[in-house]
């Protein structure tokens, strides 16, 4: 039997720091390369309950690692390549903490889990889109979740003394998976050949040394004594395959919404609740003139450019919403304002595509609504007159897994694509939303893409851009009760039933992360064998061994 | 809190069935077309516990259904068509049986659900490589599970009555996922577009009538009184897309395996059990002479063609495997006899793929060795002197998680490669067991299949086509720690690491309802929303009503 499950998640929890304020890592600039370095406080987790003793880390440490990535691209354009270490003597980093996830809910695990791979897919996508080379310089052991963030790196390099090696021990100490990609990338990164992976996950002990490079696990091993000058001289040849353009950066300033009983107001997203229907209404506003449309203005403008700012605000509100407030199920996601201004914004995001801090707002963008795509909760977009659902805002009514617009011939009411939805902000599975939506239908996406100007709420159905567009006379009734039906389903089965329809065509190493690998992951997490009394994880550390059963399902 | 897993598992089952003895299907022919007619008898389920109501299914009902798809194949080639339906009025199928799996332990849960997959994979398998292609005449209500066998045929035709739809229930009714390949094929087969299939998989009644066809979920309705002659012109106009060839199949009889209390023995497949140990050692036997190498001897060996022999046996042994001994975790593979008589039937195989019997024997290798890499076991290959590794016979140590090679300079052994190891038995991502093993080597594929001759230990293993290669000092202490290290880990991280491992690089329908979605329900079967002793599908028929834990994971 499963352990019943404890809600010890320490909450409210901000997703939001700064390098002033970090405990566990330091960040260190030498021109176009930087050295972020793990140096855990153990007693500084965000529970007493555990303490992260060797680079051990909890979702804390995590928070900060993508702080650091996040202000990397936007503050720092003149970081070709990070340098991941540890400041610990011969320890890189043991992983997740093993205490921290014994004591923790199902659900805890895996929003821990999967924030841990947003984080770990953000560095992919900042050295795939933005030229930050990452190397992680493994200066000791290196272990489960440690060699995880290591394999998000470009390259890896180990130190040869004899002791360090790399490991997922997951699977021989605890019964459960290395969970944050690590099966994944071993096999659709590294390319590890799966019999050698196998052997590598069933053994506590990890590859050091020869060996190591051999199966392609590390890139390179080095002597304690020339570790230091290794790692510098493969550093400056990553930075040298980098496009970043040098300069000054802007400042991420803090968010610092205004949180009532039932609110979260930012200057551009309100969440309300409606906590006793298990629903909350996210809106998202346009601009309330034209954005800045040069680069010099833009950078002026910086966090406060209004493709980012909105964003920003939309991404932390989810990232809240997801640890939060686990019960508000069903999010209904209206866009107010004036659609002519997001339409010209949209024209500036395209105009200066090349110019470095607007490609870091395009692919933040992107990021932001695949947060959205792989959030276990349901979306509906409203869309009724006055809304704002064009272009880039429109992406939300796409990623929503239905979307309702009022057909009111009193009322008019519109929608608009823009470039923007054709190609800027791919899904996990490397389309398009649109691609996405009409896989049935693909050249349907190049005519609506042709489409010049608004589509009416018939021309929106027609064109199947929204699912239903009930009159006036139904509307009230039609969309209380898609929000009642939807909260009253399980939300683990319509976890699984999103998991399953948002992501229709290709798979990509991303999307094998969240859907296999994940999937698999969150069974375990809820099998006695892991959690049960006598499971792995819950006896470890302590005098009890594991005791299974047996029976493989 | 989870229920107390079950085990009420009707053991030992056997999976060998002949239409005489069919229960729950009518088989009929009419030259070109077959008729599948379900007529599921109540009272004859796996077990008294439940009623097959309405149609409703147990693993006997599909153990029928596989098998009649299986002898279509063998035994008439003359069926280009077979159209599915229902002897029920006003019912097709309604689904898995509800109080069957309410009934049933986790395990038999999951193993239900591969097995049925596994059929409607055959399916699917049947119409893209034999032409025998399937029309699913909806004659009455369609629900859940007899949706998504509707789903796995090449046309879904559904009865306008006014009453009849199809559906999905599974996520409102019963708090779990249509986990048949259901949610998949609807937005990857048949490209239901994402938010109609969001819909669609809320609501209990389903959809009908014209919406159904404007929806995709089928391909026409037509009113009862012209609904018979409809499917008939519809059939003739799929079997005319057909190339079968007609003329007499062959028998495909019973495979009278001699069941002792450590053995099964079949007449080239012998499965040896330590249940101490908790494993089990498959000998798989090479032929005792030259195969059949005409298209006339080939007939007239018929089922004892040595290539279909063996692996009907090697399939129904895994089959008994996964259900019979859920307790045997680790199983070893080995081959034995005369590697020359296999390399002889792989010839055998080439030089005649075009007549369609040795296309159906490939197809059912091809399908055999599937079912390897979906078994939810570990698979070690030990490869001694006088083994038989070689060609179609290799591709077990390539399906196997590790390999071990005997390096024996006093007994010298070999292994082979053959035209069968380059493309004839694609795994589920579509890539051969030797494309998958050198993902990140691709050239070498084609340098070992141009190697002309037998690998011996040290040569196999430099090409790194086996594992490891200990010497005769290391051997039995290697493999016997390898063995009972493997059977002391935990069975369900060892599941979910092998489904990760086993299947790099890319993702088909076939593996997303393997990995995505299997996995996902898989978790599900695990939460108290669906199984606790207030889920929705402890609850579906009683006077409780289901009460959830609302928090979203």
């Amino acid at each position: 039997m499963a352990v019943p499950e404890t809600r010890t998640t320490p909450a409210p929890l901000s997703f939001e720091t700064h390098p002033s304020r970090y405990r566990h890592w330091k960040l260190q600039f030498d021109g176009p390369i930087a050295t972020l370095s793990m140096d855990v406080q153990e007693d500084a987790g965000l529970s007493p309950d555990y303490r992260l003793k060797l680079n051990s880390y909890d979702l804390g440490v995590d928070i900060e690692l993508a702080d650091a990535i996040q202000r990397l691209r936007f503050e720092h354009p003149e970081v070709r390549a990070v340098v991941l270490t540890s400041l610990k003597e011969r320890i890189f980093c043991a992983g997740a903490n093993i205490f921290m996830l014994r004591g923790s809910s199902h659900s805890w695990k895996v929003n821990f889990c999967k924030f841990t791979n947003e984080t770990r897919l953000a560095m992919e996508d900042a050295s795939q889109h933005s030229g930050m080379k990452f190397l992680a310089a493994l200066n000791g052991i290196c272990a489960g979740g440690g060699y995880e963030l290591a394999l998000a790196c470009d390259e890896i390099v180990l130190v040869d003394d004899s002791n360090s090696a790399v490991s997922l021990p997951e699977t021989p100490l605890l019964a459960v998976l290395p969970g944050t990609g690590g099966l994944t990338r071993v096999v659709d990164k590294r390319r590890v050949r799966r019999d050698l992976a196998d052997f590598f996950g069933t053994i506590a002990e990890g590859i050091k040394g020869k060996r190591a490079v051999e199966w392609r696990l590390v890139d390179a091993t080095y002597p304690l004594s020339k570790f230091k000058e290794s790692v510098a001289a493969r550093v400056r040849a990553l930075a040298e395959k980098s496009d970043r353009p040098g300069g000054p950066g802007i400042q991420l300033n803090p968010l610092n919404p205004r949180e009532t009983a039932d609110q979260w107001e930012y200057s551009s997203v309100t969440v309300t609740f409606d906590r006793p229907k298990r629903t909350a209404t996210i809106v998202v506003r346009a601009p309330e003139g034209p954005v800045e449309d040069t680069p010099e203005a833009i950078l002026a403008a910086a966090d406060q450019f209004w493709p980012l700012r909105v964003f920003r605000e939309l991404d932390d509100a989810v990232l809240r919403l997801r640890v939060n407030e686990p019960e508000v199920g069903t999010l209904v996601l209206r866009a107010e304002g004036d659609p002519a201004f997001v339409l010209q914004a949209d024209e500036v995001l395209v105009a200066h595509a090349d110019h470095w801090l607007v490609r870091e707002v395009r692919h933040f963008i992107k990021r932001a609504l695949k947060r959205v795509d792989l959030t276990a909760r349901s979306f509906f977009a409203f869309i009724e007159p006055g809304n704002a659902f064009a272009g880039t805002l429109f992406e939300l009514a796409l990623a929503a897994d239905r979307s309702y617009m009022l057909d009111d011939p009193d009322r008019p009411s519109s929608i608009q694509l823009s470039a923007m939805n054709a190609g800027p902000y791919p899904m996990s599975n490397g389309l398009t939303r649109l691609q996405t939506r009409f896989y049935g239908d693909p050249q349907k996406v190049d005519e609506l893409l042709a489409h010049d100007g608004p589509f009416d709420p018939q021309e929106a159905l027609d064109a199947g851009l929204v699912t239903f567009a009930p009159d006036e006379i139904d509307w009230d009734d039609e969309v209380r009760l898609a929000v009642e039906g939807r909260a009253s389903l399980s939300p683990d089965a319509l976890t699984g039933m999103e998991a399953n329809l948002r992501f229709v065509g290709p798979e990509t190493m991303e999307t094998k992360i969240f859907g296999r690998l994940t999937a698999w992951q969150n069974w375990i997490f809820q099998r006695p064998n892991a959690v049960g009394p006598k499971g792995a994880l819950t006896s470890y550390g302590t005098s009890e061994r594991a005791e299974f059963d047996f029976g493989r399902t």
